[in-house]
């Protein structure tokens, strides 16, 4: 199957963004069984996650803890000023492998899919690609 | 080949449980002799870290490490105190993939597959997955 | 396809290696057009990590928040001294999962995938596999 790209409109300058329901559709639709689902993100501001998407303070935790671990004033040398949201999406990962079964994906329950917006508010696409 | 479940009980609130002759039993099993084998963790707070496994004392380190870092007393808003441990699951991650060659996992000398636990001691299970 | 083993001498103690041409070598000969590109690093002071490759301050600034994140002066209990290469190891994780299309990498316009070296210098190798 072709990848499939999901856009995100992210509509502040760090969020974690849900998009559980949106790669569930992406693995319905592909038709594939039993496999594996890869989520790319293709920014280098920006990351993806998994964690509990049940209650929303978790998310809050885990920004505000990202912010005390890589703080907005450096010293940094990239001129953009946005070093601490490329520190941030090395600390989470650009990629994270799920598995399908029964033609959907398998989550833990309290587990969802999460952009991790660091450089926002923007336009993102999160690639995803589902294997036998 | 379907989906396998290890079963991993915890005794501790942290600790890296070394799952690496698991994960490989499962490799065995499965008849794949050159593929990927996915490792998913389905839990908020655990996760999956591949790291030396021959000498203990680098477990503690990264555990100690991860302490410090996320330190147990916040400020967190999410009220059921575990905020730590869904912290530190999302700096280590869900999912990790390993390579399979000769029917085997293919590990670097002194590596080692660990269930990260953050908040235990609990039952755990690490999904895996063999694809050729 | 069989796992290519790409060589990587790193020069230092701390270095992130551009090594996106050589994996984007072994996708374009590999043959498969659409599929997963896993890199993966078996060693454990050295992991693998995807972010911009354009400005070498990113870098820079990704590396030197690393070292204030894990300092280089403990408490650690691992006699060897390269505790915070195997803990900054375990930030940065093992494997990536990267997209093929095409017959060539998906990356988005700005990242690269980079070696990250913790404790060297030294002789490292990268995994690459590559599936439809």
């Amino acid at each position: 199957m072709a990848i499939v790209t999901v856009q995100v409109t992210t509509d502040r300058q760090a969020s974690l963004q849900d998009i559980t329901e949106r790669v569930r559709e992406v693995v319905r639709r592909s038709g594939v069984t039993e496999g594996v689902c890869t989520v790319y993100v293709p920014h280098t501001t920006a990351g993806v996650l998994v964690n509990e998407s049940y209650d929303p303070t978790v998310a809050a935790d885990i920004l505000a803890a990202l912010d005390r671990l890589v703080p907005a004033q450096g010293p940094y040398r990239h001129p953009e000023g946005n070093s601490p949201a490329h520190i941030k999406a090395s600390l989470v990962g650009s990629s994270q492998s799920l598995l399908v079964q029964g033609g959907d994906l398998v989550l833990g329950t309290w587990q969802g899919i999460f952009l991790a917006e660091f450089d926002g508010p923007r336009q993102r696409r999160v690639l995803v690609s589902v294997r036998p």
